[in-house]
């Protein structure tokens, strides 16, 4: 019963095979390989516009070149609080930018809103060299607590980015997962809401590690391969990286994959809906469930062989727990759980 | 009827004079002179203890350099939302520490409080590699809205800072003003009541370009004279900083500058009482007055040739103002500021 | 007839076949797996004493994150001035450590010797902050042009190193074609003779992408584990990566491979010194040849098809290029290279 | 008798006196200032274009910052080994770019020539990832050894960097001793030679904390206002540095005082030359003499109270030692050096 992140899960066959397929012969190095070259038409296919894709090996490494790539270092990044870049990256942003500041803002849900976001802004007054520049924004889809963006939240943010000379940025460490509940095509909920640059996970939902930086513009790929190799992410038998990504959007493998982890999450909330004391944090957009529970329920399931992770430290006698489903997680283990839970 | 900051008045004459004094025949260069060697003992007499004291020019280098010498690039660093490292210094400490984490937090008239750095502690898992290590708090004194910490709640962050293995800061850069409120021993608002380094600051409060940061403890001086050095920081000529900060001291004149300048803004406060709609937002307990004005008040200042600072953009037909005194301000310059006011 | 490099070929069939047999279940993300916790009795065993290891997937990774632990950002790296780290990482070293200065010297066979490294050292005045600091010396084994240095040679420069209080780092993203000539001990080249901290290389010998950090002293590894986090380095599924290594070391693999590519190297030299004209640049150790050779040689090679790269640009109607071999290059590609060569 | 360095002695009383004149009434801070406004004008009439003029504290950080506007984190900036930047300012270049590399070469006199330039360059390939980009070449006018760069050799070296896209930036710490001796106009050795950006010093020179780095093109201005406030840079009250380059400028006072520190240096040369065994070891073109004492004159010279710099250990007997003379230096400590020295 393992629910502690979708990480813990290995590599789906599809995307192993792949790997494999892959040592073939030779290549060349570095990302002049012949499958990383076929990743442009068709993340350009998947994305309807023509898109400039490099992969690189983490989710951090992806976050923090794109927003280092877009940001200056006295540019300023307006975040959610609790996002990943703001909490569980050990400060990689910071260091990629060269010292830029992340703003991290509190909202519902673990989402940013306009007026969240107008707000901040009157800290930092435009031109002056006084203040960090707020240069982008970064939102996270689908968010650290399971929730998601819809399009016109998206687009709504964007036209404050627009409107004050910022970047947007897409962490989407579960991108796929949240495209599977919206069910709209990639392009809706990124460059045609304005998105201009998107962290494309693919390790959190079957990739043995694998995540691909997207830009939607030519011109603001800029300097983002030379920060790539001076930070040691640029892979030397990259084919295997890219391999990965070329299996995972085969035949949509990568939404089925996630619609998999979606419905044993909404399983489980489903489930947890009839355990005495349970109270869901956050709507269940995605694949994750956050829930309090009442500390000896927590404590039972632990008890049990559950694995998973205290979001808060417990308070007024729950603990709020996140729950992380996978293309993997067995319908058993969810049943398990409730039953257990149940006591 | 400049308001707009203290720096911008000029030097005081004791100072002034320091300097010319200070241009007599060679001496080494680079902090190895005879009155840069001086200070230590001047500081740990005015501290009550040994302290070890670095000069430098500008209060966001002694800021940037204090916290960088004591916080790892891995490191965070709680501060409020409003304070100048968090706002006014272009990102100078996430630079200067190799991409440390700033965390703004909220608190009422520009300050912290210990429930305040506990809740954000909660995000931040002590030991964890994934998330930037909270290492240091950093308070203002007074704060960046004319406020100040008694010392019971400065030794009350302490006491939170030293339970979780942080250090405390504070930026000092009106230290004087608050000082000279309070009437207390230098040592009882920093060493004693638990801070670590001080940024201290003489600049505002008439000297030329000079500020100190003050060390209390030797082995937390670390790789400080390295980091100046690197950063461009240490003066060739640097006699003629640290006699500034002599003279500064020499006879209590810097506790005269702040007293004569925190009298002003008294008057300032107590006059702005009387004017129609003119509202005080934070208690007056050093140099500056911030108020919301009706926006027509603040329009005829402004034509009558008063300079001062727009805090926040106006709203709701009032204007949120800041006025700072100096020790040279004229006391001319009050009542004709609130003679206009009131119309 | 590829040997423009190593890394050019794929993953051998124990490596990936281990790739494979993790993908078994669910297991701790982040390094805290299974696999990742037996590596340390491994290279323990290996390097006949405790030692401290940490997977990453790069050598610019490994190399800069081995060097930022060790040397401040006022300190100074010495090494030679064609090697990795100076010429081929795009500045990694000088981003990781925060500004740290690279001093690049020149040294016969892409070697660095006692005298070197004491003529640089007179130009930096130890303890004096004016000048970077030389904290380490970083030597490359085997050479960037296929050399090799002697337990003897690399003692001389760890005695010097601990003279003037520096560690030694060794590049070894060829490691296992330096051991396999010299059929030594792995400790005799490393700690034994006075190595601090091994970038042990996997990548070009074999795996997909896997190197490991391996400190000879606990007290070394300081706040490696944060930085290899801050900076993207951290896989989350890592099991993958640990299983190559772990393969890699299995029934002696990495030195059968590296042995395969050293003997095709010898044969390769051997058979050019039958080229007319050709010269070899540097004696051939390990599995990289350097040989110039008269324009119109090349230029047929690359007509018939052989990749390779030139080293310098042609002078003298002789190019020198470098012809890397690999544990999958084809003994075949190597008789119809000398073939053609001979014309 | 003190020749240890220009900057041991104090501030010519012209810029003593427009120090003290600036200190009336208030002005605005941080470069605002009505004194500051002023200095574009004067800059540029004194280098017969348009030039854009900022005013910093001292040589190291004007050379950090002018070069980390104009080389990315990518880039490498080709300077002598022995320079300034390279060896004498703890790398706040390294720092300052975000780790940039600086390639150290090797020249006679201090100099670089375009040959040199050229063989460095073969090292890193143009438009490759893996190689830090040379973008910049820094020489050092006059150099740390007392000669001077014609108007010929600099735009030779000018040739070279425009071929290879490439900036040139001068260190002119000692501008004015270079210019004094070579008699032509600023701009012959700047920009009509070809100079991108000139740290323009004015410490050494009489100043008491005053440099100005000075653009030449407004394009190549990028965000260095940003950079100089985000590394603490930016005094609040700029007016005092400001007035000091005035009155530096005013009247020809820049070069009647590097004159003086000139014509001091020759007839320190001069007398030299009848000394035992001493040799010149660099030609004395401008403030500094650089020459090889028997190591008992050496010493008899120090024990006679006078005070130099060990350029290098002692070898053979002799001992290089730098003696640098200023505006101040009093002809008579020349006259006693010269006769302690002859025994």
């Amino acid at each position: 019963m393992n629910f502690r992140s979708d990480n813990c899960y290995g590599v789906a066959p599809e995307i192993a095979d792949a790997v494999q397929a892959a040592n073939q012969g030779t290549d060349s190095s570095y990302g002049d390989d012949r499958i990383t070259a076929r990743l442009k038409a068709r993340f350009s296919a998947i994305f309807d516009r023509e898109v400039y894709v490099y992969p690189v090996i983490s989710g951090t490494a992806a976050n923090a070149l794109a927003l280092a790539t877009l940001v200056p270092p006295h540019g300023a990044i307006l975040c959610h609080a609790g996002s990943h870049i703001a909490v569980d990256e050990c400060g990689a942003v910071e260091l990629f930018t060269h010292g830029a500041k992340l703003v991290g803002l509190e909202g519902a849900n673990g989402k940013l809103a306009p007026a969240i976001v107008e707000t901040a802004l009157a800290r930092f007054e435009k031109g002056s060299i006084h203040h960090p520049q707020p240069n982008a924004i970064s939102i996270t889809q689908a968010t650290e607590v399971g929730s998601i963006y819809r399009r016109g939240e998206i687009a709504a943010l964007s036209g404050v980015a627009r409107a004050n000379g910022m970047k947007l940025h897409m962490d989407g460490a579960r991108f796929a997962n949240a495209l599977a509940t919206l069910g709209c095509a990639p392009a809706d909920i990124t460059w045609r809401a304005g998105i201009d640059v998107l962290s494309f996970g693919a390790t959190k939902n079957g990739a043995m590690g694998a995540e691909a930086v997207v830009f939607f513009a030519k011109e603001d790929v800029r300097d983002f391969e030379y920060r790539r190799k001076k930070s040691g992410h640029l892979m030397s038998k990259m084919r295997f990286v890219s391999a990965q990504l070329e299996a995972y959007l085969d035949d949509g493998l990568w939404l089925k994959l996630a619609s998999r982890a979606n419905a044993i999450a909404a399983q489980l909330a489903e489930g947890l809906a009839g355990v005495d004391g349970a109270i869901l944090a956050h709507p269940v957009e995605a694949n994750e469930v956050l829930v309090r529970l009442p500390d000896e329920t927590a404590a039972r399931l632990r008890k049990a062989g559950a694995v998973f992770y205290d979001w808060e430290p417990p308070s007024g006698g729950r603990t709020l727990i996140r729950l992380v489903t996978s293309f993997a997680t067995p319908a058993q283990d969810v049943a398990n759980f409730v039953r257990i839970a149940k006591g």
